[in-house]
């Protein structure tokens, strides 16, 4: 599937690299992220993959090169965001349908596109196209989903139009269908021609709206990459696995068919290999589309294919991928430590080279997440010996407890994938129940130690704000209960008014909350560090 | 002065263009903005000029051959910025003197440097400076305002070590002092030592401290810049004309000539030549340093010097100078259209190339910040004809509304010298209170017509979250009110209970009720619109 990186064409190595990565292991497809065809679309401040000139395209074709050494295909997203564009590099003016403020970003306010813009916008596709072909791109879309320019014109929301592109259907369906003619006309038969469509759950378009579009348009189309939800309406496009079970968007997307006669795929959360069988023998599906599962692990299809299926790092949803690739511009992964890091460093999630000092024996202690991830990667580097020593009786850290919040059961992935790899690895010894302190370790005989002890909850307000503890807000007393002690002591607070207090973790604060809730107390979380000091006092 | 871009190393042809322009109006030196020096100083997702390889040297190189152009100086403003940098690519750990949540991203927890951390930090900074040397850099910056490392460590706030480097202000300071030592080993009689304190108004560092700091480490240094805040005080570092006048930070810096016998140089907005030399005269500075005055004028010290005091391009302190650079990634100007544009598009803010379609009659329909600019360049790009025609009475447009906002006067700026400029050109004609249809715009006899006819307020409530209009939201209503009404017809509300709609103009609605309290109404704004539909109905 199309997935945001950070990359785009900013970082054409990371880019190839990561794609490549997937192709490797055995994606038959992978592509782009969203790659606007004019500067009317510029997406900074965010990273996209755009296609304006040979520049961009120089960078887009290392990415082809990488999927076709492995014999995958490619595709580039081709889209124009239309009345959400922030265009805040290219300064051009902003286009849509009409002139109507995005309810995206709502100081955008773009001018109603004249006839002229509606054919250079379909130029400069079909030129993008063109070009995207030139460098070997399989598959190029005609990209409306997440309420971007088609989806505009389609939807009576954003379209008020009253010329031969506004009004009934047909008539708000005819920009995306020129497009998609003037595309396929520029890649004849070089390419295949994707559209990936929100079927619902974009404002002023529902499921049967948007299947008689594809209607209207499947005569154009040679794929149907189809899900929910818009660029405004983002919770419901890549659900996390707090509140979206596996295959969540089914509910909608699953009724495609009736509408068409071409191959569809679909995403939504589909991490396991039994859902992704039965959901393509349903018939709902011909194609299983993953972003997430495959940044936790793109070799997933090639250990389904092996039957190595304890072996897929399995995509916990936590959706750190996402926050990485629009908030840091670089991809990262909670599973996959080596996601995004396949150019610049050249890790690879399968293939470890054996350490040039790999005689040593190597102590880790802590056997939290960074331990377990550390003795794995050193254990498969070659090292002689290394010992993961744990202070608690079991190993995890604080995922033992974190995975037991409400809605957070996937995350437990973390520490079982690693269990799992634990126990294959021979020069690997895990040994819990034993703290050591500094003298213990530098008595145990290790040449290399690393430390993975984690963090705790800070038990007197220590904050940001002030950079001192704040009065009152000690965890010794009753009433005050950090994360830690309601989860692994079983502390729970005295009376019906609680102040669940956590720093800045306002998602702890709020699983607890909700766990505390369910016990029938009456909740109140505090996040802003300021509000505290009043409240944490003794009349509580 | 340093200040941000959006350029830093990634857009090395925009960087050297913009400080070479200012180099060519006659400013004496020109600066980089912040440019860490190790990897654990990744600024990403904002844009820094960081300086940690070869690449980002060669880039930085190209703006020092643009300063030496134009006889200016070059200076590069090498930092670390220590617990506040979110290192979201380089992905580093972060690093403090004290583990100490950083109070401008909360998120941020560095751990506390050990030994060989302050040690490796000085040493990225004596080999930084000694690259920048050998890139032709004449001023090589110690930076530590803004509360960035060195500032971290003089801080007891941040700092709560308890060896060599905390404790007493010589713990303290001696952070800064070795870093200095180090700097100034490394480019020895090659470069001049800029050090950047912020003198006051960060947390844990008064006026008085400095002081004593400065008096430590004056031996060290060629040149003190000074400035107050800290970035998590960020509003105090560039105070707006709203709500500073100019010089507003002489109150601070004002005194740091009581501890040094080393050249200073300060900012705090001034923007005007008499301010300016009355400044120097007072010797509370020695040099003037300007960021934003030099966005808006680059040529305002070839302009003093040759007495064209009447044609200097006065910021008017909007600071969206700073707006674009950090969330945009790109720096723009509202005086000076031709701010950043120096490379990508080849503006000079001075000269202008004849039109190749010069022997051309233009309409320019509009007078106001747009149609006035578009009039003086068509005019200076030597039109035959340029007629300027406006509707109303006088030029200005919106601004002459909006300048008469609270604080909003100096946005009066913007009108005052495209008045001046029109005066001189020949080849522009500016028609007021003439209102021209379509038809006349036709008859006009102009070859070209240029449409800069601006946009009004919504009367119906029309918004970015429903697209339709709020029932109750109607301005012809007596208690709704939009702000040219308000400005423009003098509407008054009838009651104490007053609704300012204003969409999503957030600073507009504030500056409206401000103005309307002094007249002694009690107010009420509504920047979501989801409020606005409950409240503005008939029962108000």
């Amino acid at each position: 599937m199309p997935h945001c990186t950070g990359f785009g064409t900013d970082k054409p190595g990371s880019q190839a690299a990561h794609r490549g990565m997937k192709a490797e292991g055995g994606w038959a497809a992978v592509c782009t992220e969203y790659a606007p065809v004019s500067a009317d679309s510029d997406e900074s401040p965010y990273v996209s993959a755009q296609l304006l000139d040979g520049g961009d395209l120089a960078n887009l074709a290392l990415m082809t090169e990488a999927a076709h050494e492995h014999g995958a295909l490619a595709g580039i997203e081709l889209t124009h965001t239309g009345g959400h564009a922030e265009r805040r590099q290219s300064r051009w003016p902003g286009i849509a349908p009409s002139q109507l403020a995005s309810d995206y970003e709502p100081f955008i306010v773009p001018k109603a596109m004249e006839l002229e813009d509606i054919r250079r916008v379909q130029g400069d596709w079909a030129r993008a196209a063109r070009e995207a072909a030139s460098a070997g791109f399989d598959i190029v879309y005609v990209y409306g989903g997440h309420s971007y320019l088609l989806t505009q014109f389609l939807s009576p929301f954003y379209n008020k139009r009253s010329d031969a592109y506004g009004g009934p259907l047909e008539n708000r369906a005819r920009m995306w269908l020129e497009t998609l003619e003037a595309v396929r006309e520029a890649v004849a038969d070089e390419c295949a021609v994707a559209v990936r469509i929100g079927v619902d759950l974009t404002p002023g378009l529902d499921v049967n709206e948007a299947l008689e579009f594809i209607r209207l348009a499947d005569h154009l189309v040679d794929l149907w990459d189809v899900n929910v939800g818009s660029i405004a309406e983002w919770s419901k496009d890549s659900g996390s696995s707090r509140f979206f079970p596996e295959g969540y968007q089914l509910e909608w997307t699953g009724r495609v068919r009736e509408a068409t006669q071409k191959p569809i795929v679909g995403v939504g959360r589909f991490t396991s290999p039994d859902t992704m069988a039965e959901v393509v023998r349903s018939g709902a599906l011909d194609l299983i589309g993953a972003a997430r599962p495959s940044i936790a692990d793109p070799f997933l299809p090639r250990k389904i294919e092996e039957g190595r299926y304890g072996e897929i790092r399995e995509c916990i949803g936590c959706n750190v991928c996402i926050a990485k690739s629009e908030d840091g511009h670089h991809l990262g992964c909670t599973q996959n430590a080596t996601a995004g890091e396949e150019y610049r460093r050249g890790w690879h999630p399968e293939r470890f080279q054996r350490a040039t000092n790999a005689n040593r024996d190597v102590l880790v202690v802590g056997a939290g997440p960074a331990g377990l991830e550390c003795a794995i990667v050193l254990g498969k580097r070659g090292f002689r010996r290394v010992h993961l020593v744990e202070a608690e009786g079991e190993i995890g850290g604080l995922m033992r407890w974190v995975a037991q919040l409400p809605g957070l059961g996937e995350w437990a992935r973390i520490v079982n994938w690693r269990r799992v790899q634990l126990d294959r690895l021979r020069n690997v010894e895990v040994l819990t129940g034993t703290r050591l302190d500094a003298k213990a370790v530098r008595e145990y005989g290790a040449e290399i130690v690393i430390c993975a002890t984690g963090a705790h909850w800070a038990e007197n307000g220590l904050n940001a704000i002030t950079h001192q503890p704040i009065s009152g807000a000690d965890a010794t007393l009753p009433h005050v209960l950090t994360p830690e002690q309601v989860m692994l002591d079983g502390k729970r607070p005295p009376g019906q008014r609680v102040v669940v207090y956590d720093g800045e973790g306002y998602f702890t604060a709020a699983g607890i909350a909700e766990l505390l809730a369910l016990e029938s107390y009456r909740v109140e979380f505090v996040t802003c560090l300021e509000q505290v000091a009043p409240v944490c006092d003794e009349t509580l």
